[in-house]
């Protein structure tokens, strides 16, 4: 059986190679002009976690493991503390039990005995939480961490609604394999997505393939059926209504903390077949926001419309490092895109933007472009497939990186069109003087990944080098810098995925304090003894 | 001053003629073969409602006002029960204040002397309410209705962000008023557009203008701020976030009970200079329905997708009562218009839709049409032409059937596509039956107002000839029908505009338990002492 590896992104099998690991160390002693020492990384034996304090009741013995591996895995994300202290083996409060329920049923027993006991109960999907939405609180006897991999079926299909009933523990790849044959695909597509699940995109709000109009996991969710220690909660089937606060609009985003997802109605759609792409190089990236701006106010909504700054492109895309790049996509299944794309490159140009006719890619879905002069599908060569092959393993390179003293993160957000200039000025200055104050330097950049009418979404990443061991206080201190500049540029302190416990602090600044009062009077309702993921957007 | 009529949609200046009443009255007795005498309507004189059982304190005088005619306007809505019982001077629990705060801090000021006195306080926008949204509530020592006309101004337009921040009492012809030299719209036209507010539509989860795509109020609002008994609630204006569940989203459709929306930013458009539209006619409904739901389908997100069935088509659009009518209506400010109707048409087409090219009308903007024909503007003649008209004259022309004795109504709700063939059925069966059993006959139609990928909104009109002081009766009996129908078949209670003391029976049913739960938690943490529009949504 494949096993997760318990520091890296993916499997044991995705863990570097030795040779991996020493390149890597050669490539960023170059950058940063130092002399890194390749490392180890660390090994299940290297495992010696706090034996389990609580033993599951016979009735559930089946489904509960307490094994040190799989504890480890069950504790930390994937951000960068995640890695750092996963690569260190330091597991100090890691969860007692891993119950993997089958059904719903099993869920609301393990609900059940925690609820009863006052064992923390930490709703747990694909384990790549950014945020550590699932890392165990202290101060409880007991830490139950429920995996819902098992509850891991599309259900039913309603192919004259276009929607499917799905449980909430379904890997990304599953779900579109279990769609496929039927024609159809939910096309929700977060970074995370071979390590995430439906359960987990809606708990935390998740971003997804859309660059505009749809983009979040909020507008796909046609119904949701959630698991809470006060019993079930399930919403109609509804496309729409106008009937008091949406029910679904307070699961979704929940992390946890009121229910557990069980299974939720979501839109689906045929597969695109129509397709057009193009690349778009720009002066600045204001050039390119403007761009931007102007091509998500016109209302044609392209399936991608994502900028990066010239950093971005040069890494991302192998330009010279000069110019922004706007990647611009528009899908279909049922009409042609031609005209879509010629529209929403006129206006690029308008805005200082360049492109050659002739690497606008314009395909039926045949094998064959209508135009472009490639033969091998839209979008996934030249800069536009640079982009896409970067995304896609992004999370696995900075395995390569472990444990050499590097500290680097993205932080995303959304804002206002009026107040995006002076957030990137804010922004990008507190980062870099933390960067030159903590590690004698480091690079910032950043893209948007979505946009909306009314503003960009901005995703920031940073990277400095510094000394081994002390990564974590570096880190924290950047963070800190770049969060507090976010709040202060007027900004949300996430726009993908959740808050977590990283992101409270922040957190409690943005939301209205009177919601917090009415959260916590949700969360009494339906999780009256304060199990389910406590501490998570609000104090018990 | 213009007076607002007590029992009529509009002002006084709207109530009908004797004329007019009386060739109603001709029309109905033809149309029913009954013999009707034309009746004369109240008139304020007739007005004698129970003495005002408070007085405000001295602070709030001049705010404040208790006059028989304006206790009466903010009684009841403008549904059919409210209508028969405004129209025979019946008000047997009008409020004992109207107060009409000038600013946020008078909003407060009344909210604080009704909490502490544990008077019930009653939001009101534009008071064209259909499901008894302000009706005072019984068993209450006060009523307080509170008028937010006064807050009526759009105070900031972001014109790089299109967003606007208006305040919540503004009606909806000002709104576009205060938008309109600036070049932009909200683009928001309920029935009710000229007879209520930004705040009721937020309050109400209205549905609007778009017929696809962004169809409520809730995806035009960026941020809510809103005064409750616990204070101020106030969120982030952001274009998207994936913070916790969206505070936003549990202010919309809270009709009242929770706080009174003062402000709200807005996201606003340029205004539309491209449109095209057509009326593509079907053999059946059914017929109409499969090219609707083929059209939302494909995301070409057409403004306006309203499909009437033959009874409908022929009553608002002229035609000959054997087709039905789908409308289809493309707007854009800066994108030609033309190929998205053709493909909309095509798509039609297939779908057993007949439709000449010359009949779809495209236009740039200018007087003239770039096809089409006419000069006149594009989908202000013709089928299309016709239709609109009707929507907007409709409320109005009711007037001049009160006192008749006639039973009529419409009832909007949502369903997904593969339950619709099924709702039609049992709810035009359920009127049916219902009006020969209680009218001994009557009419029953249908259109879709909005269209989503996974289902329509329908709209059913019925109508049948009751007896003269037996309507409300005679209505219930039909309503309770219809609504157990909807009920039975899966659909919404409500689409269009929020639930109200009229919907409560059936809107307990549609939503979870759980959620009902978590709202009174949430109730007693903003309004501790429960005097938000009681009743509404939850019970005390």
């Amino acid at each position: 059986m494949v096993k997760r590896s318990f520091w890296a992104w993916g499997h044991e099998s995705d863990e570097p190679t030795a040779e991996q690991m020493k390149s890597a160390a050669e490539e960023l002693s170059k950058r940063y002009k130092v002399d890194l020492t390749p490392v180890t990384p660390p090994t299940p034996s290297s495992l010696s976690l706090r034996k389990p304090r609580v033993t599951p009741p016979s009735s559930l013995a089946d489904i509960c493991v307490s094994d040190d591996h799989d504890r480890a895995v069950h504790t930390y994300g994937r951000n960068f503390r995640d890695r750092i202290r996963a690569f260190r083996s330091d597991f100090p409060n890691p969860p007692d039990v891993v119950a993997r329920p089958r059904n719903e049923q099993e869920v609301e027993a393990v609900l059940e005995w925690c609820s009863s006991s006052g064992y923390a109960a930490i709703p747990f999907g694909g384990g790549s939480s950014t945020v550590a939405g699932f890392e165990p609180p202290d101060g409880y006897d007991g830490i139950v961490t429920i995996d819902m991999e098992g509850l891991n079926q599309v259900l039913e299909i309603d192919d004259v609604s276009r929607s499917a009933r799905i449980q909430g523990g379904i890997y990304g790849p599953a779900l579109e394999d279990q769609l496929r044959p039927h024609g159809f695909t939910l096309r929700h597509y977060p970074q995370s997505f071979e390590f995430s699940t439906l359960g987990g995109w809606i708990a935390t709000r998740s971003g997804g393939h859309y660059a505009t109009n749809q983009t979040h996991i909020d507008d796909l969710v046609e119904s949701v059926r959630m698991v809470t220690p006060s019993g079930l909660w399930e919403s109609r089937r509804l496309p729409g209504s106008g009937a008091g606060p949406s029910p679904d609009r307070l699961a979704i985003g929940s992390e946890g903390i009121l229910g557990i997802i069980t299974e939720a109605w979501m839109r689906i759609q045929a597969r695109p077949v129509f397709r057009a792409s193009a690349g778009v190089t720009f002066p600045t990236f204001a050039a390119g926001a403007e761009a931007a701006r102007r091509i998500v106010q016109t209302k044609l909504w392209p399936a991608n419309c994502r900028l990066l700054d010239p950093v971005e492109a040069a890494a991302a895309a192998g330009m010279d490092g000069t110019k922004a790049l706007l990647v611009l996509g528009f899908e279909s299944a049922e009409v042609p895109q031609g005209e879509f794309i010629r529209h929403a490159v006129n206006i690029a140009r308008e805005a200082d933007g360049a492109i050659d006719d002739a690497v606008v890619r314009i395909s039926d879905g045949s094998s064959r472009e209508v135009s472009g002069g490639s033969d091998r599908g839209t979008g996934r060569q030249g800069s536009v497939g640079a982009w896409r092959n970067s995304f896609l393993n992004a999370p696995y390179m900075k395995n390569h990186q472990a444990g050499l003293g590097l500290v680097t993160e993205t932080m995303e957000t959304a804002i206002t069109w009026d107040r995006w200039p002076a957030m990137d000025q804010m922004v990008r200055s507190a980062l870099q003087d933390a960067l030159d104050r903590v590690c004698g330097g480091g690079s910032v950049s950043c893209r948007f990944t979505h946009v909306y009418t009314d503003g960009p979404a901005p995703y920031f990443t940073f990277e400095g080098m510094g000394r081994l061991g002390a990564e974590l206080e570096m880190y924290a201190e950047i963070k800190q810098a770049a969060s507090d500049a976010i709040m202060a540029a007027g900004g949300t302190i996430t726009h993908h995925h959740a808050v977590g416990r990283l992101h409270r602090p922040w957190y409690d600044q943005q939301r209205p304090e009177l919601f917090a009062q009415a959260l916590k009077a949700v969360k009494r309702t339906l999780d009256p003894n304060g199990v389910l993921n406590p501490g998570l957007l609000i104090d018990a």
